[in-house]
């Protein structure tokens, strides 16, 4: 049975024939991205598309799933639903490993992961990192063997900066030329997402600003009417930029920035500690100035697939791609100092509570994902935070209502908050700042326990739900020094 | 005559008996901050202050100019004058040196500098930094040696965090006891200001947000009680802070803030003239988002009293007030690379005009000032160009519509633009973003010259400005990538 839904070179012809009055997008890579992009495209206003989304035979699963009618990512945007039950009934997507699909597309979509390899200590302390082209290099180029010669081949892959100009445009023009096509004829866009895995997750890619930029006029223009055609532009209008490196430089400095803001709240945190200064005051009070209303909250650590990992791609690009005088030191300290955060977490929590060794101490963790209100672990701060507590021998269990299984960790994680509150805890920690942790049910069944030390590090309790909690328990918050 | 301008004792003893039904406020310091904010308290709401503004033998200049009706500060704001002269009138401020001012105050405010002893090299590298806190503290013994025992002393002063505990409430209290005065009865409060010289001089004190505390609650009611009544609370509400280390670190931690954002552009500058990209479209396209519109522009370098001295300050008195663990990194970071600015704009210039040597060229500084549309020449990044556009034997006119005279330089500043017009230029820089200098009329008349190289390190040039500019000229952006 499995074996059917993937699909044969017959079946992708059939589906070619059944959508003969729709043009054809095959997106490259079915991740948090890919899989979403190719609902928003499959569900345009013109209903112009039907979409091939193509991964490799190594994420079988991920192509069976969506061929036997199964939305391959968890996410609480009710839309995601709708959207893939939508082509499911329009026959307007398909997943597939074959590459013979790219032979039918007039636009491809790049979406495949493009990753840094980090090398860091036990303490998490970034010791030295690259950047492996090849993974991507051959994706583009298996785009080059099979694309039409007039196809749009639309980037939004996060890329070191320079690399539309300096890989995809040289592998695809060598690849035309070897098929003795046109070079003159294709055409290569960047344009970058803001994907956002969670409530609003289809409304991240379609009802929000785009900047793009194209190899030259056509190809600007070109990926122009494709972005207006599934985005609704009007009410979020596209930013075309120079070139592909203003757009490539802009993805990740955006990323960078933000990165380096969140460490610049991790240092104030600790000195807020020492100097016995609640930081989570003082940032209020200065977010009311228009212009220090991005001023982040200290945490346990930044996660997920671009804050950790964009900053580095900047800064290899710089030296590899362009010859630059230097790194960019400082977006390089942002993803240093971030990395570091779930250890400091960890020695903090042990320091406040005057705790020596975690040994059998009984954990429950509330949260694993990155970020709150969403199910996504990937670079989890929770996960080193978590290894850490392993390590020194303590007993823990997860709850995370957006997460049943940590794939990271090959772990299931319990979505019964309830049940998990009848064993004894020695610590509890609001490891991820979900809304359900802080409900006021939540705090109710929190504050019957007794015995148990409650930790915050990211500030998510406010003054009153820490008064209830403090009555029978400890509670300690990370950048408020109340050591 | 002058001497006369110096209020005697017997005067001061007039003018208390003059305001017999007024509250007296002394304000220490009469810079940038003490002088306008003065004026505010003389023209509360309910009329109820008189001020004696006290500063240093040594600024007696300051002192004689209030004391005939001329005030000390250049500023564009109309209501400066009409504050100003309201005060005269109503003969409720007046300035002296004479500590014996003291004696008499309801409220002290302490406005006067804390400066970073900064020992950097040619290159503006920083190589090391110091905070001496002796001047600051001589004048918190002369307040402690005169006041009231039931004074208020509101400190305004940025200072390194734990000041208000650790260094004025000491010497306050030992200077009540030695006097055999009751300790209990004397409140010291702190609240800083956030002070813009320029257009909005006088609202940056009375229509802005405050964050205030005091040593203990009976003080910080009292601060509240005096803020109350001097500034517009119902429309900007005040923020009590849990105590005077969260207010102190508030003020240092605003303004690493925004040093770090603008040091952050600068490293992305460099990136992107390597990549021939334009940094402020890309800018422009990320500020569209919420979470990114405090994203700085690079520019020729940061200025100002604040912002190249308040990280340090703040890393200082971590390590020296509250034996902290390391640094505050990051923050000092920033002004380090944007001490640097000025030097690499200045490199950069020679570079995209390919000139080896300034020796003898003839260059226009448009603008002196640190900040647009302000007359405020301290640690202006104007300075050290010029420096080096000095040393290497070039000859310099500067221009600028706020500053007659450039103080730290000992140079006097045309404002006629058009006749600075008719001499030969090679180089024409726009040193700061002041509107006078990108005016329609301005523009028109700077494009009817030819053959100069105009450079603009703070775009404030926009694409129509350039091409009419490029016509005769050459005009080079740094950050544009136009290399």
């Amino acid at each position: 049975m499995k074996k059917n839904k993937i699909f044969t070179r017959a079946q992708i012809q059939n589906f070619i024939e059944i959508n003969s009055n729709k043009k054809i997008v095959v997106v490259q890579g079915l991740g948090f991205v890919g899989a979403v992009m190719s609902l928003v495209v499959c569900n345009s206003d013109e209903d112009e598309y039907a979409v091939i989304g193509v991964d490799l035979e190594s994420n079988k699963h991920v192509i069976e799933s969506i061929n036997s009618g199964v939305f391959p990512i968890e996410a609480s945007d009710p839309k995601i639903k709708e959207y893939f039950d939508n082509a499911i009934k329009k026959r307007n997507f398909i997943a597939s490993y074959d590459s013979e699909a790219y032979k039918f597309a007039d636009t491809i979509i790049v979406d495949i992961n493009l990753d840094v390899q980090k090398l860091s200590n036990q303490n998490r302390e970034l010791q030295s990192f690259n950047v492996d082209l090849n993974p991507f290099r051959s994706a583009i180029r298996t785009i080059g063997k099979n694309c039409k010669e007039n196809a749009l081949i639309l980037v939004e892959t996060t890329v070191p900066p320079g690399t539309c100009i300096k890989v995809v445009k040289p592998i695809i023009f060598e690849e035309l030329r070897k098929r003795k096509l046109d070079t003159s004829k294709i055409t290569i866009g960047h344009s970058y997402e803001r994907v956002m895995p969670g409530p609003n997750y289809i409304d991240s890619i379609k009802n929000f600003f785009r900047v793009y930029s194209g190899i030259d006029k056509k190809s600007a223009d070109k990926t122009e009417n494709f972005l207006r055609s599934i985005i609704s532009t009007k009410k979020y209008p596209l930013t075309r930029l120079g070139n592909t490196n203003a757009t490539e430089i802009a993805k990740v400095l955006e990323n960078s920035y933000r990165a380096m803001n969140i460490a610049f709240a991790v240092e104030w945190s600790r000195f807020a500690e020492e100097s016995s200064v609640n930081l989570y005051e003082v940032i209020d009070a200065i977010r009311m100035r228009p212009t220090h209303s991005n001023l982040m909250y200290p945490g346990i650590g930044v996660g997920g697939y671009c804050l950790t990992k964009d900053p580095l791609l900047a800064s290899w690009a710089r030296i590899n791609h362009f010859d630059g005088s230097e790194n960019l030191d400082q977006s390089e300290t942002g993803v240093k100092i971030n990395d570091k955060m779930p250890i400091y977490a960890f020695e903090y929590m042990k320091r406040v509570f005057k705790i020596k060794n975690l040994d059998r101490k009984k954990i429950l963790l509330l949260g694993v994902s990155y970020r709150s209100d969403v199910g996504d672990t990937r670079y989890s701060p929770v996960e080193p935070f978590y290894l850490k507590c392993l390590s020194e021998g303590a007993v823990i269990e997860t709850n995370d209502p957006y997460v049943s299984y940590w794939e990271e960790l090959d772990l299931n994680v319990s979505k019964d908050l309830s049940k998990q509150l009848k064993n004894n805890w020695d610590i509890i920690v609001f490891s991820t700042a979900h809304k359900e942790f802080n409900s006021p049910d939540s705090i109710k069944d929190l504050s019957k326990i007794k015995g148990v030390m409650f930790f915050d590090p990211l500030g998510v309790l406010c003054e009153k739900d820490i008064k209830k909690l403090n009555k029978n328990n400890q509670v300690k918050v990370l950048g408020r020094g109340d050591i």
